[in-house]
């Protein structure tokens, strides 16, 4: 390690030559660019490429990568890659479930586990106990692979506090103020855990790695309906961190009381119990209900049909206000929204070209592929950039074992 | 003049330092900063300043106003203020009216003048024939000023092409992709006429110079409704240029059509026109309606006061879909919702309480101060931000007479 990447004594102008060298091998992906090449797409010199390099790869975050000839011409280099032996933990809580993938810097989902748990009513301690085992999977698997990893994304569906690791209000799970130390989460990670929100994670996740444009409005179906808005690949939170919140658009005014206190919310409508509710199928194992009300529609009974068609009539009615308020170019649907869109999507149009016509085309209106890992993908991704964006506080922090 | 400035030769350097000195002597106002303020709070030199100066008063953009001392102690220097001898016309094509105002650098209004206008029974050539008649006023009131203008604004409900000049949607005018000529509204001048959005140049107007704060959403009450989304003292218009439609945000899924091609949209319910129906007011000019309209809720009239109470729960319902989706911390209410605001508030905030309590409290919803003259201001404000933001473009284009 050179003079100016010992610990403590990183230059302002090396970490950022570092993360732009980083972020270049990031997007370059698949190619696995040369030294020569980052030189040439970053400006910098190819001696500096070289010294950068030389840390990153002592860093753990970039591996080399056999030898191949850069075009035809001259002394064949080495290609570099990020490491796939680092790795982050993308984590979520949910209502009524508990997930944990382990995500390497590429993006790749290396493994998941989830596990159904009947989270709001247990305390929240409870809930970390047990996410906290299930993390311990994701741990094993990144020991059988070898892989080290850095810290971990937690997302939850509810407004946090990301600085001070606290869940400000969280209605689905009953929390509220709760603070949940996620570092115990994993054992000594150098960047320890993140909180963040499950419907701006899902967001995120496919912004980077699904099938997200520059504009979009993420629609997340859960036992709430949350919403992300991606703005010019970036995500907008609002000025007091909760904008998106889709599930809690009017779409009738003389509608039901919802969980946020409100009334006439897309969520009394949309919502997993909702549809659940009006299907008639009783309470119990959230897959073994799923797939009561899949096979429900598939045998056409009228009124599971009819409660799904309302819930796609009342995410038109919200996602027409939401096009007219933001420009909406795109949406993509997420959870049960997209387990159920191929009966949810007529009354979905239908009601898009009642309330907006000509606003939204059906192409614009896609299926997330990620399903469920969507969201763990952008909880682990969100530590995964800031690893990019800053490599140098990962190497001041320490190498992992 | 000194050399750098001429004409087609000013550096980009430059520039950017004569924007730099002409935006701290805008903000700073009325405090008129000396040559060597805005040396300490440009950070350039004082030569640099003087030589930025004196450019700055040839091309008329800047005025000395006599002489006082810096604190006590040094030689006595001469204050420096935007000239009150420049001016932008800001003028407004709204569907029963049409309005003109004289704008100075400062953003005084000057003039201004309204006239009733059957405009969506009026082609639009002729719309635009009587406006520059209209206009001709306020060029007479800056000739008796001695002001030269500079430019002017043209702000109209609908969705318009900025750099095309082209109006390409406009229901309640019944304007359908109209190619408007607007540098035609005024005699010769160095900047032309720049087209906007009614609503958004109204929400500009608030945040320059109104009672706006960062980050609110301006509600444009008119025979349309509009919104303007100010987010970190930027106008949000979204990727396709439409944000901010608060108007066709859909308050009720059962309700009826609209001039949008939609359904149930809050303007059904909370425009001009849709109040003055539900209040049994019939047609005629609209200031004797609105006389009308207000004595009858004086009076206490029931039907009247049901019909502005229901457009008050309705906004309140529209508002609260739009503070979750956008997380908004301030509402400024204008056009008809200004003046109706003391009988529109009960229902309002009622509305907002049952939707989405807590949310917004009552201080945030503020009534506009500026009136109708918010669209005019923020339409001549758009030109005076370009002329800050690029002093050089107008030295360029030739000095005003």
């Amino acid at each position: 390690m050179n003079e100016q990447a010992a610990p403590g004594r990183v230059g302002d102008v090396r970490r950022r030559n570092l993360s732009l060298v980083l972020d270049l091998i990031a997007r370059t992906g698949d190619a696995k660019p040369s030294r020569a090449q980052l030189a040439a797409g970053t400006g910098l010199t190819k001696a500096a490429v070289s010294s950068l390099v030389a840390d990153l790869v002592e860093s753990g975050l970039v591996t080399e990568v056999g030898l191949y000839r850069d075009g035809e011409r001259g002394r064949p280099g080495q290609g570099l890659e990020l490491s796939p032996r680092r790795g982050v933990v993308g984590m979520e809580i949910n209502v009524d479930y508990l997930a944990v993938g382990l995500v390497d810097l590429s993006g790749k989902l290396r493994f998941s586990s989830t596990e159904e748990s009947p989270n709001r009513e247990m305390r929240p301690s409870e809930v970390m106990d047990r996410l906290r085992v299930l993390a311990g999977q994701a741990e094993a698997a990144a020991a059988k692979e070898r892989m080290a990893i850095l810290g971990g994304g937690l997302a939850v569906p509810g407004l946090v506090d990301e600085q001070r690791s606290l869940v400000l209000s969280a209605p689905n799970l009953h929390w509220e103020r709760e603070a949940l130390s996620p570092d115990r989460l994993l054992g000594n990670t150098p960047l320890g855990v993140t909180l963040s929100n499950e419907a701006n994670s899902a967001a995120l996740g496919e912004l980077w790695y699904g099938s997200g444009r520059p504009d979009f409005l993420y629609v997340s179906g859960e036992v709430g309906v949350g919403g992300g808005v991606i703005i010019d690949s970036e995500l907008y939170k609002g000025p007091g961190g909760s904008a998106g919140e889709l599930g809690h658009i009017v779409v009738h005014p003389e509608g039901p009381s919802c969980s946020c206190g409100g009334a006439g919310c897309l969520e009394t409508f949309a919502g997993q119990e909702a549809i659940f509710a009006a299907a008639g199928i009783p309470a119990g194992p959230l897959a073994a209900r799923t797939a009561e009300l899949l096979a429900a529609l598939g045998a056409g009974q009228s009124r599971v049909a009819e409660a799904v068609h309302d819930a796609g009539r009342y995410l038109g009615v919200a996602l027409a206000s939401s096009a007219r308020l933001l420009d909406l170019e795109a949406v993509v649907l997420g959870g049960h929204f997209a387990v159920l869109a191929e009966w949810l999507r007529p009354a979905l149009l239908a009601s898009l070209e009642r309330h907006a016509p000509g606003l939204l085309a059906q192409e614009d209106l896609v299926v997330s592929t990620l399903e469920h890992s969507g969201t763990l993908l952008g909880a682990a991704g969100q530590v995964i950039r800031s690893v990019i964006e800053s490599p140098s506080e990962l190497m001041l922090a320490g190498k992992p074992a």
